[in-house]
């Protein structure tokens, strides 16, 4: 098996494959962060949302007063969840860009520029910063994965 | 490094791989305009959740009576939410199945079934259709999706 | 084009590949669950959140009172969404941790961990178990896709 064990090795040994590997592992690492951050806030701001969570403070209303939403919570989820709604797409039309045989200096500009828009957005979104520093980084991520799209599509299209 | 480049190429070239490029990119897509008419809806319905995305409507209370639900943005989040839950088994159960191996002519008609079921159901929830529309336009894509993971299972187990 | 499918075959032949073609697909399977979970509990607690939905029990205020959150229907759902916040990562980073060359052990060991570790996660949050059996479950997944990540990095890193 040493032959297709090559073969794998060779796909990942491609200068844009490896590109894709480390800015997809880095910006999922990312969102992965955004988990911590939210347990960080419900613990510190004793504000959790399942019964059996709370259970170490006590029983009943001593207890259940520290069921409620708090507003730093809240605002980590909706970060968290903007991360999931365009890092999906980033994984897989990067997934089939990386392999859409691109030049590499341009994939890295895609990859890079995208990595560090979602990584302005984190900061915008969690400080937060004035507006329209979120909806900025947000737009400058969704437009590098339309230009990925395109390439794809131009590449591959197969209806 | 060419013959890696080739390897790759010749990866993209293969027709089934180059349907589910595309069908997936297509999809992905469709998920991404949901984030735009998510935005649009906010602004025209003026109806938002951040206190600094209120900022340009004045300060105190006259800024404070827009961050507030609105049921047309609410659906449009549903959809998206309900994009995300199936389209990410989409991603990977169809890369997978793409590599497995099956006829083209199965893969094209997994794919597009899968990818109309989609947008069907965007519409169905959107418009709102009356039901079952949009259960069963979900139904359909969640059964292409079985039906495809039985496929990479069958060929690739295992455990 | 034989050639062609003859080396998508033997990327599939592979067996790192294969096991994680195996467990990528049970873990999304998994995941794909939670929708039917969350259908029966807004069925059988007559809990929905759409108007069109709560046609069938009638019109006017007889149908409005099935508009309404359940606790067992929101249960269900952030066990959906923590399955999206932890897979789509492990979907991504196993995929890359698979063509990264691991040895088939070791990789095995990955996935049958955060497999497990994802399934008594469901159990944990649906029975509700006591804590820390969720936070712990959770926390071995989280740790797993840690693992994969830093071999993708020492791997691939291309900055």
């Amino acid at each position: 098996r040493s032959g297709e064990m090559a073969k794998l090795t060779q796909l990942i040994d491609n200068e844009v494959f490896r590109a894709y590997a480390t800015y997809a592992t880095i910006v999922l690492l990312k969102m992965m962060l955004m988990s911590l951050i939210t347990a960080y806030f419900r613990i510190s701001r004793k504000a959790f949302v399942n019964p059996e969570d709370t259970a170490s403070f006590g029983k009943g209303e001593s207890a259940k007063k520290y069921l409620r939403t708090d507003p730093d919570v809240e605002r980590v989820r909706r970060g968290h969840m903007n991360d999931l709604e365009n890092i999906v797409p980033l994984l897989g039309i990067g997934l089939l860009y990386a392999l859409s045989g691109p030049e590499l200096s341009t994939a890295l500009l895609h990859f890079r520029i995208f990595t560090g828009a979602r990584i302005v957005h984190t900061f915008a979104y969690l400080i937060p910063l004035p507006q329209p520093s979120r909806v900025l980084s947000w737009a400058v991520g969704y437009a590098v994965t339309i230009s990925m799209a395109y390439k794809v599509l131009k590449t591959t299209l197969y209806l």
